[in-house]
């Protein structure tokens, strides 16, 4: 019978382990892969405020190292379900069932995919949804990538640093980016743009070969020989365990406490409804949930 | 003519310029005495993720340091009033007036002192005015606390869990807390209530050894051996200078971009009537108030 179960170990759960370890509550943290979420596959973090320019592993391994200073557990398993039971919570694992006071659901959120024909097929080999993971496969090759959004703009940045060029592939007609990220696109001579377009296909033998796009004011088709494809059309959260009251999108709405719209359940971080999905502003989440866990649980 | 005028360089002030300053904004911080707000005070800060068992001065150098990285400007000079013309603010300042696009106001909250005798000098020396950042560094030790309001007795039932006992001081005879808290610190062995009284002096060499009480109806004195003193008489909001909705202590009310009730004017950190003040949060506000006025100035 725990205090506190955390879900999910990125940068609010790591918070929220904190702030509640040092509140004396008796938790656990349960993850299903590695430490870290999404940030951990950034190449560089840049805007986290006190930690400069460090990579999302390092900045990651330091918020782990303070966590378990408090004395932090972490239990490596999949969240399967959550339900009430009287006053408490069932959180039911992959690998057994746990008792808790309260609940803090901090389990991000996904890139959302294409879901055209290829995209399945091709994925590992030459479709991707992280440049710092993959780029380096992509040396001085063709490079297709689909989004206009501030993720998508900076991924394309990153890329130019190793691929011969990139084709950014966007429905719009303007990027939806910080202005500092715009310019800098805009001005690089390896970003070549594609406005008004969506990617309609990618073909292949083993790996990709090309990118099929379509000009969505014209209806025209036209091939773009490449080697990878990126894609960058938004997050999907991670939320499928817990039934909650959601936005449109399937992020878990809360209170200003951090409460989801079940008692003592709380949510942060990406998987939350919100305005902008940041380190800093998890942290911020993740602060907040555990006092009012504690709080709830007193 | 500025896109953004930040009005206080504690933590949520500078963590909006970070942000504001990669969005390519044209601002510029006002800053009536030093950078840091209360946090600068902080002798030990433990629980600002990423960077462990910090100072808080060495904690707003960083803050400030990647600030400058990105060309923040500050400018040390009081605000006097915050007033609307036509579609811009006007800032006055002790040092002349600004014009701007839009205002985020960081400049903090500060609590309420004793005003007695050992309290200044031993700030930070075994004197806090916060058991959330504090609490932990007097585990297993005796403490005074001051207060009798809600957030003193939550703060008193918080110290328990870390705590050998809490002297808990009040100059009436009953407390003011919500009930649920009333009942629970009154059940609590690790409190003892010293009622009709109040601090009168707080005594030590290097850090606090102990406190001088008087009771209101005897006149009475007596002395209270510990090595902490908790202080919770209140806490007043920096927010004089601006006309906006605010809550009956004076905090202003933001809408969850940070916006107040003026349009383009954003509130963050200590000053906004909030859940938990704490860098963790003032620094998600700060991150959040700066992409807004982004998309405000757009």
């Amino acid at each position: 019978m725990f205090d506190l179960i955390i879900i999910g170990g990125g940068p609010g759960g790591l918070t929220a382990a904190i702030y509640g370890l040092r509140a004396k509550l008796d938790l656990v943290l349960l993850e299903k892969a590695g430490l870290g979420g999404q940030i951990a596959l950034s190449d560089i973090v840049d805007n986290y405020p006190g930690v400069p320019s460090v990579s999302g592993i390092d900045l990651i391994a330091k918020f782990e190292e303070q966590a378990k200073s408090f004395g932090l557990e972490v239990e490596y398993t999949e969240v399967e379900g959550v339900s009430s039971k009287d006053n408490l919570k069932l959180v039911k694992t992959s690998s057994g069932d746990y008792l808790t006071k309260s609940i803090i659901i901090s389990s991000g959120a996904k890139p959302r995919l294409l879901n055209v024909p290829g995209e399945a097929k091709f994925t590992g080999r030459g479709v991707s949804y992280c440049a710092t993971c993959d780029g380096f496969f992509f040396r001085d090759k063709d490079v297709v990538l689909v989004g206009g959004g501030d993720t998508a703009v900076k991924e394309a940045l990153f890329l130019t640093k190793l691929v011969k060029s990139v084709h950014l592939v966007h429905r719009r007609d303007a990027l939806r980016a910080e202005k500092i990220h715009q310019e800098q696109a805009l001005a690089n001579p390896k970003i070549k743009f594609h406005w008004n377009s969506v990617l309609e296909e990618i073909k292949g033998d083993k790996k990709v070969s090309s990118a099929l796009i379509k000009d969505v004011n014209t209806q025209e088709t036209s091939e773009i020989a490449a080697e990878g494809v990126f894609v960058f059309v938004g997050i999907l959260p991670n939320a499928d365990f817990i039934d909650c009251r959601k936005d449109s999108g399937g992020f878990i709405k809360t209170d200003e406490n951090m409460m989801t719209s079940l008692d003592g359940i709380f949510a942060v971080g990406d998987v939350r409804d919100k305005v902008l999905r940041q380190v800093a502003t998890a942290v911020g989440d993740g602060a907040i949930a555990a006092f009012s866990a504690q709080e709830y649980t007193d």
